[in-house]
């Protein structure tokens, strides 16, 4: 067998089979970006590389993946962070200008070129702890121009860095002054003009939206989800993380890829996530930022079958998190996910969170060849230390 | 003026004023380590520098100091952190040869050159982000060579890396086998024998203990504290961690440079600390990790003028965290503590919690220029982010 690039002497979680799917002293074969050959040493073909990289009994795991981010946007909030912890209210941070109109004027200030390069520095935090995916929001521009603007700039951080970028459209992420007291307006406006520019464009690789008393109703995402669907664009949904609004039922009605935060999340809404194969997205990053106590429903998940996904959220306001590593300690933690559930959680359902579950996520022959190497004896040890990066090398399409 | 390096162009958060005392457009000038000058470029003297570094703006703090860790170990416990997460029961880790007696076991297996070589990776995490002076404890040897051989270790990380490194002798951090059922008996030895050889060799900067149900007495570390006293040696406790056994007060009565922990500190505990001026060093990455759910009297030691500290506690058992500005994010999200408390907890506040306040922890005349260079807009990034390190450079004894 002939390949370009070749990994020996590795200790490999494939994530492919039950638990990590260990191989112990296992190879791995990459030809032209994606993984030709995965096994033991011991019972390996010829393997004629280009290039052989002795591991040294490092561990691989597959590249990791982060499925939910709002990486792109203007400004930042510390100032709003530093004035709570003075004691100010959500009405002195609103009069000083703060909250989610704040990012949003900074973004919409911000040149598509001021996006990216703000972005960059995130991006490359995520990058340096072994992320090969990231997927990338809107939701700041809340107007046509300002949201393709960041859709541009998430699609361009694909091309500044070496790393895959999956987008999502979500233009109902919070009612813009412009449409203030007429949300429905603002939804009618989503379907009929932003979501079709968006997808013309091709811009966006899903549609997503805020589900909650403080965001838009259930029938409101109803109507903008089935837009999206006339325009082939596949749906996930922030959906029950202040409240129960039976948005993940919703989100599952309408086949969707991913249903996130969860922490209000109902049986039912677990049923109908487990029928519709929805995965669920857990973002304790939020959870702790926010300092909440009501978790997401682990244990209902677990045992109806919902794969649970893990992600940073990374966003100005309510969890500027860059560390994928750290999103595992705080699941196991806050959350007592196990060591394997935290590993699936940021490779092989973060995958399937995206909808490039075949394409991704786990290390198996016909995959793009999206490797973390690391300096570690045990795969717990990524979930167990905190602000520790371990990672030897980072390999992305085989490079 | 002549010096050997100066800054200039900087916003500087000096630590040595109420609030952050902030300088903008300062300078500041370095001679044989020290620092030679500080203040407003408006007003500064003609300053003749062999080197000069623009700062094009950027913020400078005091370089950064974890003043309690417990970095030198052997081994570590991801294994039974994993377990826990399966739920096992501490009966079935214990089984499993888990526990403080494991990372005991570990590291008097290892030879000085390996505590060395494993402690280095955490050393650098904690460098990376900008910290100039560490504090290290012995602890988990619990015999007389152990100890010795673990506090060498230590005094060797600060020849290996630039970063100036404080030690304390831990020999009463837990009962070794060879005493169990007799802890007056160890503490006696500890007295008579480990501590003498312990200040003969000068291996040790204080002397520290664990006064805790499943630790020490109070009795006992009154003996332990005395046998200090005599031997020249500064002392500090792990107190009111787990429960009130009135250490902090204890620690206060032998004028402790610092009683550390303190979720269970009582009203007496704070006056006793204030009076004495003992530094509470609150470690929030243990309660984090611990999900402990009281907090430490967080009020009540601002109202009492007790200067707060903060620390990784770096340690295998209940905080594989090597991250100062993660405490910082910690201190603030969980006690709500305020950025400038953060910033003062791991900086001024934690050299007087090492007893060098004189030295460093501030930016003034006299001390060593040691510093941390930032890329942020304002210093209430540095507690706000999650997992992002914006460190552009440190500066360690004016280099
Ligand atoms: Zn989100
Ligand atoms: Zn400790």
């Amino acid at each position: 067998m002939r390949c370009d690039k070749m990994w020996t002497n590795a200790r490999i979680a494939t994530l492919s089979a039950p638990g990590l799917g260990v191989i112990e002293d296992g190879v791995i074969a990459a030809r032209n970006g994606r993984i030709a050959h995965v096994g033991r040493a011991a019972t390996a073909p010829e393997i004629d590389a280009a290039e052989t990289i002795d591991c040294a009994g490092r561990w691989i795991t597959p590249g990791l993946i982060d499925c939910h981010t709002h990486l792109v946007h203007g400004g930042d909030r510390a100032r709003e962070f530093e004035m709570r912890l003075e004691g100010a209210s959500y009405e002195d941070i609103a009069r000083a200008g703060g909250g989610i109109v704040s990012s949003m004027k900074a973004t919409r200030a911000a040149s598509e070129d001021e996006l990216v390069a703000s972005a960059l520095p995130r991006l490359d935090a995520l990058i340096a702890e072994g992320a090969t995916t990231v997927e990338v929001k809107s939701g700041y521009g809340l107007s046509t121009e300002a949201e393709l603007k960041m859709l541009r700039a998430a699609r361009r951080l694909g091309e500044e860095r070496p790393v895959r970028i999956v987008t999502s459209f979500l233009g109902a992420h919070a009612l813009p002054p412009e449409y203030t007291g007429d949300a429905d307006g603002y939804v009618a406006m989503l379907c009929d003009t932003m979501l079709p520019a968006v997808a013309a464009e091709g811009v966006a690789d899903a549609v997503d939206a805020f589900c909650e008393g403080i965001g838009f109703s259930a029938d409101q995402v109803d109507r903008l989800f089935t837009a999206a669907a006339a325009s082939g664009l596949p749906v996930k949904l922030h959906a029950e993380q202040l409240s129960n609004q039976h948005g993940a039922a919703l989100a599952a009605r309408h086949g969707a890829l991913s249903a996130d935060h969860l922490e209000h999340l109902d049986a039912d809404g677990v049923a109908a996530m487990a029928r519709a194969g929805t995965v669920a997205t857990l973002l304790p990053g939020a959870y702790y930022f926010m300092r909440e106590t009501r978790q997401p429903p682990v244990a209902a998940l677990r045992a109806a079958g919902v794969p649970i996904a893990l992600a940073t959220d990374c966003n100005p306001g309510t969890a500027p998190l860059t560390s994928l590593l750290l999103v595992m300690n705080m699941a196991a933690t806050l959350f007592r996910l196990t060591v394997d559930e935290c590993l699936a959680g940021v490779t092989r359902n973060a995958a399937m969170a995206l909808g490039i579950g075949c394409k991704t996520g786990t290390i198996a022959v016909g995959k793009s060849c999206d490797l973390a190497i690391w300096n570690i004896e045990r795969p717990a040890e990524l979930v167990y230390r905190i602000g520790f990066n371990p990672l030897h090398a980072r390999v992305w399409r085989g490079q």
